[in-house]
Order: C-alpha cells, then structure tokens, then sequence
C-alpha cells in the first residue's frame, strides 16, 4: 500500500487536520533524532534517505493515537511508534529491489542511488534498528510488543512472498487476494494499533479491538486503494493513470471482474493482457470493470471493512476524542478521492 | 568466518570431543524441531535448507556451555542459542547474494538455488525468526538478551559493509582489517558467550568477561583462518588451495605483508595482483609472505587473542568442567591445521 497525499481531506476537516498535524509533528521530531544518531558510515546514508522521504506515517500515528486514547502520554509509546515506521521502510527498501521499482515515493529508489547490496545490507541494519527501537519500551511492555512485532514481521514477509507468487500464475482467488493484502499490508496496521493499546496498558480484549480496528482499516484503505487506481483523477491521485491495469495486476477489481458472472468477463478481460501500453487498453478494461460490477464489488468490500472497523472502534474503551479521531479517519478512507 | 572439519581434533581430545558432541546433539534437536515447525510454504523452504547443512554450531555450543558453566540448565538457553544459530545463517543467506557466492558449506548457495528475491526475503523472515526465538526467553533475561542481540546484529552488518567497502579500496591498513574481522565475526561469537552468561544469571562483570572470551576467541580462529587457506593442506582444510591468494583478498596475511619493512614487499605483491589464476601465483605470493614474516606476525597476533581469552577465561566463575572445556578449545584454535 502507498500512502498518498490527503490535502482534501485536511481542508475539509479541521478536527482530523489538527489531529494528524500533531502526530505528524510528533512522529517528524522522532525521525529527524533517529537520523541524527545515526553513524556517518556509508551503511546508514540509504537508511537516513529512506527515512527522510516525504509520508504520511499511518502506522506511527495510529499507534501513537491508540496509545493516547488508552491514558499513555506519547513519549511513552513513541519508541514503538518510531519502530513500526522504521520497519515498515525497511520492508519498502527490499521490495523495491524484489519488485525493480525505479522510484518510491516519487524518488530514485535505494538500489537504483546506491546498489542492490547496499539496498539489502542497509536494509537489513534498518530491521535490527526497529527492534533496538522497541528494546526502548518499558520492561513490562517489552515482551508483549516484541510478541505481536515479531508476529506480524513474519506475516509481512508471508504477504510479499504471496505478492511475488501471485505474479506467475493464473488461478489466484479473490480469498487468496484477501489473504496476501491483509498479510501485505492490514496486519502491520492492526499491529501499530495493538502496539499502542499495549503502551497504553490496555487488556487483552482490548488490545484484541484495536487490533481488529486497525486489520479492516488497513483492509478498507488498500481497497480504496485499488479503487482509485483505476477509477481515481490521475491526476489528484498522483499515480501513472491506471498502473494497476497497464501492468495486468490482479487486484481486486480485476479478481472481481474475472470471476463475475461465472467468467462471462474472462475472454475479453484477458484479451488485454500483456504489454499494450496505450490508452486504449485502460478504457477497455476500466469498460469491463464497470460492466462486471467489480467497481460496485469492491466499493462494497471496502464498505464492510469499514463496518467492521467501527464495530470495533465502539467498542474500544478509549477517550472520546480519539474516538472521534478515528471515526472520522474512516470516513476519511471510505470517501477520499487522492 | 567459514568453520571447518575438526576431526582430527577430535580424535585427539576425548574430553573435547565428549562435549562437543553432547552440545551438537542439542542444537541438533533444536534445529530438527525448529525446521519441522516451520509451514510448507515457499518462504521456508529456502530457510530449512540453509539451516540443515552441515554446520559445527559454534555459536550455540559457546553459548550454551557458559550458560551450564554458570548453572543454567540447557533448556534454560536452548532458545537464545538457537537464535543466534538462526540470525548468524541468515547473514550467511545475505552475505552469498553480496558476494556472489555460488556455494555454501559446498552445497549451492540459496541465490542459486532459488533467486535472489528468494533469498532476500526468506532471509529477512529468518532474521525476523531469530528474533522470535528470543522472544521465549525468561522475561527476566529478555531485555538483556535483546540489548546484546540487537547491538551485535548491528555490528555484523557494519563488519559486512567494511569487508565489501574494502574490495574496492587499496589503502586499507591493519587496523581496519582487525576492525572488520572483529565486526564481522567475533562480535557475534562474544554475544555468544554474553547471552549464555545471562541465561546463566552472572553478573554484569562475568557477563564481559564471558564476551572478552568469545571476541579474542573469534579473532584468533579468524587469524588461524586465513593462516591455514594459505599455508594449510588444502586436501585437509577442504577448500581451494589459497583461494585467497588467487582473489587478492586483503587477509592479515596479506596486509602484514604490504606493510612490512616500510612497504619493502609492496610492489613485488601488486605484480601479482589480477586474474592470474595459476600456481605460479600461489607460490611466489606464498613466498612473499614467509619472506616478509606476513606468516609469522599472523600466528603472533592469534596467540596474543589467545592469552588475551586465557585472561578472561580464568576469571570467569564458572564450572571447573566447562572452563577446562574452554581452555582446551583455545588449544584447539591454536593448533588446529584443519
């Protein structure tokens, strides 16, 4: 999942502006110490690069938030924040030399600016330094965020590995689609929210909503996500205009419009496969995406994850602000145009 | 550091041998369990193979022996021993992409095997297992393993990247080279012996000492490493007859000899520098290195991290059983021809 610019969203809500500039502040202040401690060596110039980049931080600010809505302060919780973040750049910097991705984040990639050793060696130091970052919880939190971080590492990586194999083959179903985006990308989501919850000393129940909050978040987003690819202004979205259809991905309105109908989509979808790199192959396949319903199919697949996520979210016993927060985080996600 | 058939030293040793072969027995165990543990899927399969080749478990066994020599049962620091296991193949998996090794402990190496998308990202899964298997420590011992695990696993990246930026460098000095060999193997080799002393309940101080060990242990195996590739039978030590030689590699051996007598050897060791891939090679650079003493300082700098590990060893508070064992694998070390 790519996070991407959500300046709409600021203007229109001030309440959930004002929110996110904080966290964002927070989180900003955090990155700028960790590079500045960082050694001069050539092993962590990629990694400061990396961390320097300009993102949105959605899992630090929700951990962060989550942490804060149980009673924490967030120095408290910052460290783990500030790991979750790490180590979400560190599995960016491996992806990029596994997927040949030129940019990230609309800039040269590690391994295309230094070399695909130095993107996996500083990769790896990147990882080690997110667990140096949670070794700084508190002795009695320790245990349990090193629980759910290493957990959900190995589902990150379960995920990626389900990403590259979906590429070779034909037969992939819409639950295996489900199961590589909540691997890929929900569950460090739900991971930063359970983080926070566990920095906030929050129960095992709770833990468990936040948790469960942050998997549908995630999940909604990357739907959204796929959505807007296709469907979204190129241009506000920020992306190559439907990328995902150029590169024949299986997302899941192309999973949707495959299968739909008992394949009555299947001939002419996959007529266009292959590398017609032209306008025409969009408007053909946005056509039978359309005439499928995987555009509807999707939108309401997102739409349920965003249930489940407020199911969860009402049940969260955290401070009504926060709770507004997050409330107002999904209306985000469910409605945004970028 | 690759380790090597030891059995001549063995047959040599009955005590030595007994307690080597008791301690492999339990990581072999343990590394059975772990890897019948693992899922079928493709991410594993790549991380079962590097961890059933033949292997001398060196780390484990250091650690495991000073935790009994402190009084911890071996179950007490079966975990901790099998992640460093774990997180030292690992690197092992990263560092053959780097070098473009093509075999591993004489089997084909992962990248060849699989791909390197492969084994970047199974790698990545099994630094991140190495640190769940940390994650089963007692909660007492865990920050404290954690502390040492992660700084060590920093370390050993730097020690990788100064062994690759060295490549390309014709100015390195001694004491670069002593730095490099200190992060890339012994640094781990002293976690070792550290975590087993944690697992074993000693004290900050025993805790050094157990490191100052296994650093001056790891130094001067690495030392008589690259006496033996050179000087070696190379029917008995079991790889390429001076493979260093022919890969101008800037061993001690190397840079004791380009430094001795004001650089006198200098320009007689360039001239064979390149792909000449020949016996003749071999022998005149061999010549050069008992002609400079390059041999002779290189066996003086093991013994002295041998008596420096001798020091440590005699002030650590342990088993007098375990101790001897330790004094005689320094012997070990130090005499070994394979």
């Amino acid at each position: 999942m790519e996070l991407i610019s959500w300046n709409n969203w600021e203007e229109k809500n001030n309440n959930v502006n004002q929110h996110i500039q904080r966290y964002q502040d927070i989180i900003k202040s955090a990155v700028e110490d960790f590079v500045r401690a960082n050694p001069t060596s050539a092993l962590y110039a990629p990694i400061n690069y990396m961390m320097a980049l300009k993102a949105k931080r959605w899992r630090p600010m929700l951990l962060l938030a989550t942490a804060e809505g149980y009673g924490a302060k967030s120095n408290e919780a910052i460290d783990a924040a500030l790991a979750v973040e790490v180590f979400h750049n560190f599995t960016l910097m491996h992806d990029d030399i596994m997927d040949n991705a030129p940019l990230r984040r609309g800039q040269p990639t590690v391994h295309e600016t230094w070399s695909v050793n130095a993107s996996i060696l500083s990769g790896d130091a990147m990882m080690v330094q997110a667990f140096q970052l949670l070794e700084k919880s508190h002795p009695t939190h320790l245990p349990y965020l090193l629980k759910v971080f290493n957990k959900t590492a190995i589902e990150v990586c379960e995920g990626q590995q389900l990403d590259m194999d979906f590429e070779q083959r034909t037969d992939v179903t819409l639950d295996e689609y489900r199961e590589m985006i909540r691997l890929k990308t929900s569950v460090l989501l739900a991971a930063a929210m359970k983080m926070g919850a566990i920095c906030g000393n929050a129960d095992a129940f709770q833990q468990e909503l936040a948790y469960s909050f942050g998997e549908h978040f995630g999940l909604a987003f990357q739907l959204r996500d796929d959505y807007l690819d296709v469907f979204g202004d190129p241009g506000e979205f920020g992306k190559q205009d439907a990328g995902d259809i150029l590169a024949d991905k299986k997302t899941f309105l192309y999973l949707s419009a495959l299968n739909a109908q008992n394949g009555a989509y299947r001939d002419e979808l996959l007529k266009w496969q292959g590398p017609q790199n032209s306008q025409q192959k969009i408007e053909a396949v946005r056509n039978i995406f359309r005439a499928s319903s995987a555009d509807e199919a999707t939108l309401e697949e997102m739409a349920s994850h965003v249930v489940s996520a407020r199911q969860a979210l009402n049940q969260m016993e955290i401070g009504s602000e926060i709770q507004a927060f997050f409330h107002q985080l999904l209306e985000v996600v469910q409605t945004r145009t970028v």
